[in-house]
């Protein structure tokens, strides 16, 4: 009979400019074999409202067409009321919300079983500063 | 030996004004507590198609600017192929597709592993009337 | 007691336009019933980086409002650096970052436990060729 577990790790990040893409496929995959889980999902998100998680292609020409178009569809300047509060980072908070803060991606055979091009990235809009990214793995544990 | 659970519990709510922001963060909360679970994962959606969640700050100034940016890109208009069948809504499915139409969150120790500004929020796009909320938690009891 | 479960399978389509949208909501139900499953989560994605899947209504009129609010905000247009490795989808991924690249559903009683209006859509953006989705179960047997 297989046993239901929980596995839970978090990354510390900091990214040198204000905004950023990190890949972390390689980290969370480590994650999910440390786990000893075979099946089930892997939860990953960061614990702050200005940085999402997305899954799409690592390709540097891409990865920069994203980001020109979160600055288009979510501006920053300082026009926010947001700002009222001393904060400049509205525009984080925007970004974070269309790209969404969290992904669950699936676990089989005691991998994260992604497409070819399907990779984890980490976005950041409100770097130069520590944060921490939760990565939660449940499933059940081989027979 | 831990013990894998579900448990599920609903909400019901109803906004007083067409477009409104409900904080969800204690009541989703008091659920996790309720469910005995103490490892795992929380799921939170509207069983509807023109409300979404979303986890961000509880902050005045940021949720008028999220109602704003929301308006700017998914506007209210009558142009709307949607309204051929009499309904007069379709922004509030663009809305809800926005902000997505649902959430997952982790659970450790008993509790919302939340960072420190993460609260949930219910985003009602055409409120005034009765919605419900599903919310679910799996995971594993405590040894 | 409840057992704790996984269940995995993978749908393939090919769809006959590069923009479409497939409702995916029996097939999914299908595969809830057969994995025995009575409480848990069922997550949906596709294998791929150029589409989404996204619940919402079953109407002709909205799925058009939806295709033309995307093309909107993420415009196929031939200025993206993606291009630049011989790609001419970049708006592609934009399309599907935008819906997000999985859902999360809930089970209840065995079945999918969806609003009344609530229903499950791949949505393609680089079509005309098979593509895989993946559907996990993952939850507790009744007692």
């Amino acid at each position: 009979m297989s046993t239901s577990k929980a596995h839970t790790e978090y990354l510390t990040v900091k990214t040198r400019e204000r905004y950023e893409m990190l890949h972390l496929t390689p980290q969370v995959e480590a994650i999910v074999r440390r786990s000893g889980i075979h099946d089930g999902l892997c939860f990953v998100s960061p614990m702050h409202i200005t940085a999402a998680i997305y899954v799409n292609d690592n390709e540097d020409g891409l990865i920069e067409d994203i980001s020109v178009w979160l600055e288009k569809l979510a501006p920053r300047n300082p026009a926010y009321k947001h700002h009222r509060t001393g904060e400049d980072n509205a525009d984080a908070h925007l970004k974070a919300l269309l790209l969404h803060h969290e992904t669950t991606l699936p676990v089989t055979h005691g991998r994260l079983d992604l497409g070819t091009w399907q990779r984890i990235f980490y976005a950041e809009f409100d770097g130069q500063r520590e944060k921490r990214i939760t990565v939660k793995v449940l499933g059940v544990t081989k027979d």
